[in-house]
């Protein structure tokens, strides 16, 4: 406890106008080492944070600011909940005066730069700090994350395959062929932010489902890229996103099928050995039919593997809230890392149900 | 039916992006009396009507023109499903080629020029068009609405405040109290429009409730008005729209009080009496409790009274479909009147339940 | 129009109360050419039907009977939107009556009687009449459904699923592996019914979602007996429900793998020529991602044929209206094939969008 | 700190498996100074708490109970999430253990015995517990409750119309009519609970909104008598409970006169200075539009004032979640102000947004 006061970390956070953002404010307003110190919007400076955000009321008295007033350069590390590319635009700036960097955009997650400039059709302004910085999916990179000044912090996607396919992956031997994965993902809405846009309407996402991306998706380099750093050679990935009427929450349905030799493998046991001692990825009981709201505002990811028939197809189901493991809980995780406290100082919210 | 065939109304569209816009193609590919002939969009020129809406696919098979290639001076009658404004911009070039004009919009709504101009923060552009106009609440107003060649259609609140009380008020004799009427209304969000704005988006207008408008709505001074005339006195009313996490439908609590004299009244028999032989109105049993989806993507509306506690408040309940009875389809209702077709012709869908 | 006033079909429905029962009057109280006998519900025995379903009121003037007192036996045509196990009990003293039977429930779509006693937990009363039955996924099994007395009405998942890959299939020589199929299905919830059911409540399944089944799911045997007869042997199928917080609708990606000696083939154009013609089958245009608002409330199915990155694994999407295409819809269809009727008459509703 | 760890009070909940037996757990699950005991449950007995509800997993590690297994006479406090009357009959054996009691069913809500009987059609069986009893509506009653070894929690409309016209009332001498107090309330689906029925099944419930109880709610007693007490005189109240599709969250819009001697009130200052302090109230600026959202899964509720046109009708906005403030977390409160822990001790927790 006495440690904790100690570390009262210093946080800036840029663009908090956004579905990332406000998480993150309700994550770190009610974390007991954080003092949060600025929050900026150009298009906002001025507007309290509570009055955009009335579930702030009487929580967090900030005001927006414009970058150039918020002092980040303050700070001990600032979130970015931003566009894709705000980040590395500052980033070295924030690193010259020593603050450290968790970006919740893309500029920080592929570290294959012809991928990153054909998805996000720009130049990557600083690869030198791409090069040192560490890919956030805190359980699969603990000790890079820990002492890293920048973080790139995962997609929601890759976060949920990544994770549930691992155990099958790590050591560079895979139990499971890695020509044909499949992953059919389902997402809540709010994965799309809070952009003004037809698509994301109430009126056109609700009482309906579609698929979205089959062609191409922002996540398919990320999450190939981290694959084939599991398995230690190319994957073949079927990546299919879809959007559910649902505000928060995502379920991955992941599709491989078992190598020859590895059939006589427990899988159940394999998972829950693999996952021993974290503190948020929850490996549920044989038969296990998890459900997004298990997960609803919590920093938990739950995985239940399942084997039809006890045939050679392995079906590995997962679930989190794509807003908190997804997103601005994992990111929270990966300070706590960079700063010593325990991973989970701030983060033992108990879902909301029903 | 042999008549029917001879009038193939020729139908023209203007403004067929929007919500009210494909409810009216719709409505309209299934009615047996319209040839549907232009619809028009600046924006979406060229695009086939049918890739916008997948729905209409294989039944809709014009393109979206400019109002200029749109030849609408051929059509018989033009829908207007457009922001207010631009109904009465074209007015007079329509009606000097003899089209008529159901505008769905506010431009012939309010005959009072000042309430338009405050509320909609325009000049009104031909006052005399707007003053022969018909206000289309058809059930109140059918021998106007019959032989105009102008039909302002009522706004959604105002179709369920106004049948709801119109056995209360008609003949000028009111049997309530009429200056403290409140009228809490339920909307769904399709009320709101197919533009991108952040409000209504999936993720704000979901899994929530909330009133807007409480210090001023433009259907307030719409439901005064026509209270006003069919009270024949002023009138005092309390409007309070909410926005209800659903699609489509509307709900409206009408809470007014009996006069002293008019306590004595068996209610449910004068709403019986007023609204017999009405195609779409529905006065439900005594004790009923209307729900949204009864008229759920059909043309009905259906009314319930209540006096709790057989005091002297009376509680009148009505729903609609705000996007039918209380807009595209009382537009066809209108029409078909207008072109002396039954009023029904086209508009006797079941709703859609569950 | 003659023809039609000739063949006006007296119709029957055993158990009324569910979604399939009222989907089935909401179709079949606007069908040209039935006429609407009796309906049963043992339990709501002299109820109006329109006063448990208010959207039937002035449209649907029958009251709930036992099925003593319905004389079925008057009838052309008897709808059984009952438990499973209804029908096959009364089929014999129908068929001597000279009915016809349409059964929505799981009666007599299973062939393999091993495998309905195995999934239905019961044995099978009426074998024989089981033999002559036809399954009805109209457009696979035409020639059997136009000439049979009793129709096994396809289950919903199997609509989707079996359409989807027929053109894949058909003349058993198939142009994909056929061990590993991969059908990930997704339900609204109206798919479980109207049961008073925990699991089913607006609270646990809004804002949620949800595999289930993964280990065994009714539908399973039924895809893999008629996909084994669309490719003339053996399919191993992997089959993953999931519930979607949604009414109405249904969506469904299947993945395969096209053959070696395939991979040339034009997909696109093979879906295409395969279904042209079809009233109901939309095979739309190449690049396309349907989604289920599209055919809410029509009898329409989509379909959407991807094959990323060009490789050799087909991604197929499918939709339908669970309660439609999946259900009541398509047994409309067959009833109007078994009476000589155009196939799509009375069937012929815009989806309802938004 | 030290006295908080001194007070570690344990706690019992009889009847865990409902909406407010869930929402008990997650918060004294989360609260540093309560020790779950035991919780109960006839039918589950055996089975883990978390394998109901997989939100607790890993955090709430007791399994279901009967009652006589146990040992609710160990507690300190025992709280009742369960149906009417069972609190009542096991309260004179745990106040003789020296056991206090919170009941969250409507046990000890209602002093007017008659009352009681009418509405939930059983007798009282100990009313000189309920004599002794605190109407535990936090901010109203705070003393009473303080000192109770009974409280009665109160219903969810009753918190939300008597806190929000509180300031209207307080002293006896009102500063509205009272004779035509209307609340038109709007109430999430969790408020039915977790019993399978068929009107809150998803596909009722959901896209769907109606009213309900018009005719009679067990509500408007408990609202009428605490009323009447708040007024020092009989009032004439018109409550119209409405059910949104959304599952958590409660509106309540309030309609009430301002007497002629009150028309110079400032009624924004009166309702600040009435909760000044408050940690839960909040007052929210003038023309304010709370959503339910802003207080979902937290114990705040929220009011906003209007004054139509500043004429002599009051609309009074009031939002809460109906499973927190309206219940499970006012249930918690009551417990924090009876063993002398600061009030908000383990209740605050930010709203979750969106």
């Amino acid at each position: 406890m006495s440690s904790a006061a100690q570390t009262r970390i210093k946080v800036g956070i840029v663009g908090g106008t956004g579905y990332t953002g406000v998480e993150l404010l309700r994550l770190l307003s009610q974390h007991p080492n954080v003092e949060l110190r600025a929050i900026t919007s150009r298009k906002e400076d001025g507007m309290p944070v509570a009055e955009m955000f009335p579930s702030l009321r009487g929580r967090v008295d900030l005001k927006f600011q414009t970058p150039d007033s918020a002092q980040l350069d303050q700070c001990d590390v600032v979130f970015f909940a931003t566009p894709h590319g705000v980040a590395m635009s500052q980033a070295q700036a924030l690193l010259d005066a020593g603050v450290r960097i968790i970006d919740l955009a893309a500029d920080f997650r592929l570290q294959n730069l012809a991928n990153f400039e054909r998805w996000y059709k720009m130049p990557h302004s600083c690869p030198a700090i791409l090069k040192e910085s560490a890919y956030g999916l805190t359980e699969l990179n603990r000790e890079q994350v820990a002492k890293a000044r920048v973080v790139g912090n995962p997609g929601c996607y890759p976060t949920t395959v990544l994770l549930g396919l691992a155990p099958l992956l790590q050591g560079g031997n895979p139990l499971i062929g890695t020509d044909h994965i499949i992953a059919d993902c389902k997402s809540g809405v709010s994965g799309a932010g809070r952009k003004a846009e037809v698509g994301t309407l109430f009126s056109e996402a609700g009482d309906n489902f579609k698929a979205y991306g089959v062609l191409g998706h922002r996540h398919h380099p990320e999450i190939a890229e981290q694959l084939e750093r599991l398995a230690g050679k190319p994957v073949g990935l079927t990546f299919t996103p879809h959007l559910v009427p649902m505000i928060r929450g995502m379920f991955s349905t992941l599709y491989v099928r078992i190598l020859p030799e590895a059939l006589d493998t427990d899988f159940q046991a394999l998972y829950e050995q693999h996952y021993a001692g974290e503190s948020f990825i929850d490996v549920m009981p044989a038969g296990s039919l998890p459900d997004t709201r298990s997960v609803r505002a919590s920093n938990h990811l739950r995985i239940a593997v399942h084997r039809p028939q006890g045939g050679d197809q392995l079906v590995v189901l997962v679930v989190q809230d794509n807003l908190v493991k997804g997103a601005s809980g994992q990111a929270v995780q990966n300070m706590n890392l960079m700063f010593g406290l325990p991973e989970s100082t701030g983060l033992t919210h108990v879902a909301v149900l029903p």
